[in-house]
Formats: structure tokens, sequence, C-alpha cells
């Protein structure tokens, strides 16, 4: 065991897309676990867009300023414990951050369920994102089979896990990426019926080949022209989940979104969705969906990044459409 | 009875805010009702917003092209029949357009309800505009007892009774409109809470003081900047209603809407209204509103023009919102 916590920091609030030298590595004295709390050794982290909202103050969750550490959820083992749900070697998941070692109340933890294999599945599909695609499936986007379902970052960890779970609901899905490798897997191995690279076709055009009767579900995690293009692309009744706004995250303007005349025209019903508000159906969630993962049913890919040092690239990467499935770093 | 059809007919498409001069009077042949058809002289015109996105060719219900008669609903009688359902005298309603006389198949008529009266309020309070406030506030709107709902041009046909509908079933209303006098009309008259006059005060600001919690039910009348004011305005759960597109109806250019994060910022849910959907909700709709109306608990006020020669500058007035209630043309 080390003496010293390895943490990245925020350094600069960059104005549009971030790069490495927006962060600091530190080394910080280890953090000691008070009455009630748990010292957790950070196993993996998951880097997701969100952050890039958090970074320039205006997400949800709140602002992270320079200097500060950066937050990120983790899959951590629990090192040292005064509170008695908790020993040491349990695994568990919570808001450990861009840091080696944390400390939490055990209020802040929640046990890493055994079923999960890999662990890493935890931040991912299995995880935040998984429960993400699930909570709009489930209770947003009022699916109805042979609905024709469009995705955007299709291949990330929300957007595939959207596409896999309508489609064992009995939608037809197309996806929308950003690499011809990200496409072919969406086809060839998650099982989406079309995916439209949005840097190479025209996705309006693209839209209308494989949609040819129009939108009945659109989920967007981009927000951008790509919402823009979708919105006038919407069948009669279409519902539409707003989750992600991957377009904007980079900048400091704020764009204007789709003229209103798209939902009114397909007299479309537009959600927006944020987990926070499902973590109830956290378990509902898991029991659906495990089993899925290990019929097979569900494909998965993860960009995994080694050494908590070389996190700032990895989102960075991230955060410019070069990662392929769900970002995670392990220590 | 004359021997010519007095008819008003559209004569160039303006690409702006149109002008008199856009539309031409003709004296025409008298129509003749054939087989099956009867021959109706009107009574009433309503003029509504939505003409004007038919002479852009870009509304739902389809173009209208220079040298064509301008469409419209009238509340008209039946001067002679070839149909069993229909005798001379009887008070009809149907697309009888801008001209004294017109020829319809019995499947196009239906008879106006003999409870109202005035007669031209079924063409406003209790016609399509009256179908349009109700069915947004009984199918869509999800309103509960409390919520503050606010509408935007509030003093118009729509939004007149929107306001009012709530404010029966339990809400409290803001209007939005655009002159201090039809302000005071809503708050003295119809019962709402607060009335903003966009044009002379902050919009963002005004909607701050009058829903300090936010707002909780927003029903559009009208897109463009007081759309985007609103939606940043939005209650957790909001629910919004899009109706009216009254600030684009007057460019060729496609204005953007309001950013995607408003939405999800809100978790709100946005759907868009055309009346067209709720038309076999008409008796339900009458059978509620006409006993308020008649008990005094709705307020109406009428902008009436006398001779369809005015209709152009009546519509003008209407397009530009100098108009105050509904807009009607008495022949």
């Amino acid at each position: 065991m080390t003496d010293k916590n390895t943490q990245i920091r925020l350094k600069n609030r960059p104005d549009s897309t971030p790069s490495a030298a927006d962060f600091e590595l530190f080394h910080d004295d280890m953090p000691v676990a008070g009455e009630g709390q748990i010292l957790c050794r950070s196993l993996y982290l998951s880097l997701d867009p969100y952050m890039r909202g958090q970074i320039s103050g205006r997400h949800i969750s709140g602002a992270i300023h320079p200097g500060s550490v950066m937050r990120g959820e983790t899959v951590s083992e629990v090192v040292t414990s005064n509170h008695p749900d908790y020993r040491p070697g349990d695994l568990v998941m919570h808001q450990g951050g861009w840091q080696s070692f944390s400390v939490a109340p055990a209020a802040e933890l929640s046990p890493v369920d055994k079923r999960i294999t890999p662990l890493s599945l935890a931040l991912g599909i299995l995880g935040m994102p998984g429960l993400t695609a699930y909570a709009g499936m489930t209770y947003l986007a009022d699916l109805k089979e042979g609905d024709r379902l469009v995705v955007s970052a299709a291949s990330g960890a929300v957007g595939s896990m959207v596409g896999q779970i309508a489609r064992q609901m009995g939608c037809e899905v197309v996806g929308i990426a950003g690499a011809d490798e990200k496409c072919r897997w969406l086809v060839e191995e998650a099982g989406f019926v079309a995916c439209i690279n949005y840097k190479t076709q025209d996705l309006a055009e693209g839209l209308k080949e494989t949609c040819p009767n129009g939108i009945d579900v659109y989920f967007d995690n981009v927000g951008g022209d790509t919402l823009e293009a979708a919105m006038w692309q919407l069948a009669l009744g279409a519902r539409v989940v707003l989750c992600g706004l991957m377009a904007q995250y980079n900048t400091d303007v704020i764009p204007p979104g789709p003229n209103p005349a798209t939902i009114i025209k397909a007299r479309a019903t537009v959600r927006g969705l944020v987990v926070y508000d499902f973590f109830d159906k956290k378990q509902e969630f898991l029991d659906k969906i495990i089993p899925w993962v290990e019929g097979g049913k569900i494909k998965y890919r993860e960009d995994v990044t080694d050494g908590l040092e070389n996190a700032p690239a990895a989102f960075v990467r991230l955060m410019t459409g070069k990662n392929f499935g769900k970002t995670i770093i392990k220590f």
C-alpha cells in the first residue's frame, strides 16, 4: 500500500474541446476514514461525457472548479471500514473520483451486485449508462412492437444499450455513429438493422432511407445538428427521449434546438431523461438485464485504459468521439 | 338574393407580414348545388393565424395558391338542399371559405349546436379555437390542482380559453400578451393571476416574478423568443403543449427552437397539439363548456368586422397582433 493518494485535478476550465493539459496529476496525502466512514481503493473509474458539463459549471450535478479533484463513479475495494455494513475486501460502488483512494460514509456506498462479471460492467452496461438506457426504454419511450427506433452516439455505453434493449422489446433499431468500424459492430454484433455514419453520409438522407415511414422513437445523446436532422423525420405520434448533449458540451455558447414545428407536425411527445430520477429502479434493471447479458442477448464494447495518469488523454478521446464502447480507467 | 358570389382570393404570396394588397375581391358566378349537395349563404367567417401558414404553403392542412379563394370556417344558412339531412334555413358550419356563398356535400357540413348564442361563438370559444384549448388542457397538459400555467397569445381565442379552462380546473394562470389593454382584461375579467406585456416588459424577468417556483404547464401559441424564454423557466416535471407558431408564420425562414437542455433539465414532457386529432371530442367539449359560458364562468372577447370586403384588413390586424379577441367577419 502506497502512502500517497494519486489524483487528477482540473487545472484549467477549457472553453472548447478539453486537452490533457487542462488536467494535473497530484500526489496528495492518504485520506483517513473518520467515524462511520470507509476508506476505499479504486479499481475502475468511469469516464462519461457529462463530466464535460461539470467542468463547464452547467451540469445539473454541479460544477468542478480548477484545483478540484475530478469527480466520477468508481468500483472500489474496501480497505478499512468504520461502519458495520462494510468489511475490508468488499467491492463497492460510489463517487470515488479521479483518484486512487477515497473516503466516504456508508450511506454513499453501494455493494457491487455479485452477478456482475467482469467487474467493470458495473460502470457500463450494468451501471449508470445501462440504467439510463433501461429507464428511457421502459419508462419514457412508450415502446410498441415494430417501432423503428433511432439512437445517436449509438456505439457508446448508453446508445448501444438503448438499441439492444429496444431490440429485445421488439423494435427495429437504426444507429447513428461516427465511424464505419462502430457502425459495422452495431449491425453485425449488436443486431441493429442499419447504422448511419454521420461523418461520411448525409444524415437526413440516411434517416429517410433507413426509416422510410419516419422515426417512431428517437433517443438522443448529442443534440445539435443530429437532433435537428432526426426531428424533421419523426413519424406521426413519435416519442423522443432527450438524454445527452454531446454536441454542445465542448462549447460555451448554448446553441438553439429544433424548430417547434417538428414536434407539432408529428404530434410528438418529447421527454427529458436524467438517470438520477431512476436510481430506485436499479435492482429491477439488473434483474432484467443481467440474464440477457449472461444469455448473450446483449453485446458490449469497453474502451479500457490502464493507469489513472492516462485518464486525461482517455477523456479527451471520449470527448472527440475517438473511443469505442464504454470508457473505463483501470487502476 | 344576389346573383353573384363575392369572394376574396389570394393575389400574391407575401414573404413577410401580409398586407391587404395581397388579396383581391372577386364577383364570381353563383355556385349551384349538385346532387347530394347544399348551397349555403355565409353568416360569419372565422379568421385564424393558421391561414398564414396555408398561404406560405407549409400548413399541415395544405397550401393556398395565388388565384385561389381563401379558405376558412363559416357559420352559414342553408339556401337550397339536395340532401334529406338539411333544409333551407338550417344553420350549419363548414369550410365555406372567404366568400358569400358556397356549395358542399352533406358530409362536410355539421349543424350548429342550438345552445350556442351568439352564433359567432361557434367559430370562437365554442368552435375550433375552444376545442383546441379544451383538448390541450384535458388530454395533453396533465393538469394538477395548483399548477402554475402560462399561456402565450393569451387574449386570443385559444389562449383565453386555455387560461380559463385551466383556472376552472384549479390552476393559477399567467398570461403573455402584447398590449396593456389585453393584460388588464385577462386579469380583471378572465381571472388570470397575472399577465406580462412582452412588448413593454422583459419576458424572462416577468416569468421569474410571476412564477417564482417555475412554470408547471406552458401552452404555446407563438414559438420564437417567447417559447425560448418560457422553456428556461420550466419547473421540474413541467408539461409543455406546443400549438401555434405565430412568431414564424410571417417569415419564410424557419427559425430554430429552444436548446434541448431546457427539456432535459426540467424532465419536461413536451407535446405537439393539432386540433384535427380531437374533432371526435367536439360534443364532449360543448357539453362541458357551454354550461360554464352560460354560468358566466368563461369570459370572451370578439373582434367582429362587418363585410367580407374588409376581411383582408382584418386578417392583417390579426397577423400583427392588433386584434383583441376572436377575429370574426360578419356578412
